[in-house]
């Protein structure tokens, strides 16, 4: 069965081509600048890479440029479009409806196009390349996989604010929670690599991307998670602040901002890059702060400190911890940082082996705490397409029985 | 030594006089309604509670009513004001520049104007307090106690926001802390009642008042605290939010209300009282929750929940947590409240003694978990007055040295 996944970003296409016969990428690219004229198209395949500039006005213009070049001669992987079974959408947002991931109709439309008023910049380029791609590749069925779905099982206790019931269920003001496909497929990997059950399995996962966010997880479930409302709250990220206090947005607009510009800067300028004002890359951070510069040092200490602060709440509401497992860009090969993070979950229980810490890098698996480590911390790199192929596969095989 | 203490509100005037030879309270009272013509006094002293009806237009008004009634041959305790020996004061905010109690002169004066950005509901009446004081009983020494003084050991990683480092430099955007004078009491009481050194003491402090806060304690410093900027941070209070995402506060501005509502609501309308829309008073929304109510309930394990969160955190970073402590009105007599905060906090060690939870009450204090609990969980009533009142009385032995 071979199925498309698709990641639409406001101006970028992101897709992947499996083959789920042995769950093997086929190809994989990236269009970005959709409708500005001036878009490239990146598309690897069998360990080659191809870059052409393009013309994609709009979302349908490039998912017809994307399924060109898949279907090209010279760079393409496929003799004809019809091949592909099923088609993968991420979609952000699914609100309180959405638990699980669907065959996309006009009811799961309807859902998506409803929750865009909680993901405006997510949800409507979403829905553009769900329509791209049915109008692309007519006559096959495509799936949406939300990035809330695995928080769904959060209860009320832990989802609701305290604020008026009225904000609740009128203009659904609650923690949703996001990057959840990503921390379900750590989870499941969790589980074979531990080598538990998923319903006895207590996890502290942790994605460290350019956004980050953590979940607690009890019995294979998610019971907790870092992120609210949107994907804003929580951790400190590459530019979004995390955890304020939510009275210096009103007490900004108060210095002169507006309520856009507070919204902008707590996105785009804050996290590592508004602490460091060296840039939003981990990377570059640790580079800056090797060399002597306090500011960058001071994001680094804050981005673990936050880490630790959210693990021990995790660590007191869940029965145990097998593991806490980190993922993401940051968490799959910053091993410095990893370090530091180790060092600040020392209480609860973490010791970290350096070797195994310098060794699990590049896309690498394994503990990167010692042996017999009370709380044992383990990388596990994500991957989030894959596991909404899989989700595509269960669905179109559903169909076809 | 006679000292008397202030803690002036927009409306109000609290008030203690103490002789501090052996720290007992002469009269203690309250002036309400200051400003509206139909103000009210209460005061209490040798076991009997006097109210009258009185007229005070402003703060230096009824500073001469307070006055008048501390010395009225009746009611009074005091023949001369002129025995007064020094007035503390609380205030709320001392920004960054303070650490510490200080005499009250014009470079305070201007710290205290400063903050009033910070503060605006809180720093004015305290100045005007002030002002009225310094009128009322001249010539005598003026001693501000600031609830931010405590929390001023914290360190960058855990003050500051990872917003843009100007709005922390030209803006004050920083976690600050208040209740310091309780979690700061407390503290003191605990290194006596637990027989440890105070700088060998690690400690979880609650204030569970109408504002709720917690505080890490480190060798007797405070090296993190919940609430942040302002009081709207942190726990689930009575009428305030606690943490919420802060996006919430920028979508909610999308929705038709202005950022001033925003800031109302999240103060006033929010908390117990928002989610259970019975209460603020955690007696009523219990009673409401016996009753069946599942508004009631939900607030209820959300403000229990919370507490178990930052607890979990405050765990991670301590070196060892000697004893939770549990103080203000509700920590102090909500029994039922704190048998479930000793349940949520079970994985770090408390285990609740039924019997000493239920007798710890009315201003009792004493450990609410079982012996040899491997975490303690102490009942400790605060008396943030007597410590303005220390604070006082050594600052004015140091000027008369």
């Amino acid at each position: 069965m071979i199925i498309f996944v698709v990641n639409c970003g406001s101006s970028s296409i992101r897709y992947q081509l499996y083959d789920m016969a042995d769950e093997r990428a086929l190809a994989g690219g990236m269009l970005q600048r959709v409708g500005t004229g001036e878009a490239s198209l990146r598309q690897g395949s069998g360990g080659k890479e191809h870059t052409r500039m393009v013309r994609a006005d709009d979302h349908a213009a490039g998912m017809r440029i994307v399924i060109d070049a898949l279907t090209d001669p010279q760079i393409g992987v496929l003799s004809d479009v019809n091949l592909i079974d099923g088609i993968g959408h991420r979609v952000v947002h699914g609100g309180e409806e959405i638990s699980g991931s669907v065959l996309i109709d006009d009811e799961t439309l309807d859902v998506i196009r409803r929750c865009a008023k909680l993901a405006p910049l997510h949800n409507p380029p979403n829905i553009e390349g769900i329509g791209a791609s049915m109008q692309a590749i007519p006559g096959k069925p495509n799936i949406a996989v939300f990035d809330t779905a695995f928080l769904a099982t959060l209860e009320p206790k832990a989802y609701r604010y305290a604020v008026p019931t009225e904000w609740y269920e009128r203009q659904g003001v609650r923690k949703y929670g996001f990057h959840g496909t990503s921390h379900r497929y750590v989870t499941l990997r969790a589980a074979e690599l531990l080598g538990k059950e998923l319903d006895e399995l207590n996890l502290i996962t942790v994605h460290l991307g350019n956004g980050c966010s953590m979940t607690a997880i009890c019995g294979g479930k998610a019971v907790d998670h870092s992120m609210g409302m949107t994907p804003l709250d929580g951790l400190v990220m590459g530019t979004r602040s995390g955890r304020i206090d939510p009275a210096v947005t009103l007490y900004m607009q108060t210095r002169g901002l507006s309520a856009q510009e507070v919204d902008r800067v707590l996105n785009n300028e804050s996290g590592l890059l508004g602490v460091s004002e060296v840039s939003n890359d981990m990377r570059d951070c640790i580079s800056a702060a090797e060399a002597g510069d306090e500011r960058a040092a001071l994001a680094i200490d804050m981005f673990v400190y936050r880490i630790a602060l959210y693990a021990g709440a995790y660590y007191a509401i869940l029965p145990g911890v097998d593991a806490v497992v980190l993922t993401g860009g940051i968490g799959e090969n910053a091993a410095g940082v990893r370090r530091r993070i180790c060092d600040a979950l020392g209480r609860l229980g973490a010791v970290c082996d350096e070797n195994r810490n310098a060794e699990t890098v590049g896309s690498k698996v394994g503990p990167i705490t010692v042996e017999g480590s009370q709380l044992p911390v383990w990388v596990i790199p994500t991957n989030e397409e894959l596991l909404i192929a899989r989700d595509t596969r269960d669905i179109v095989e559903g169909l076809s029985q």
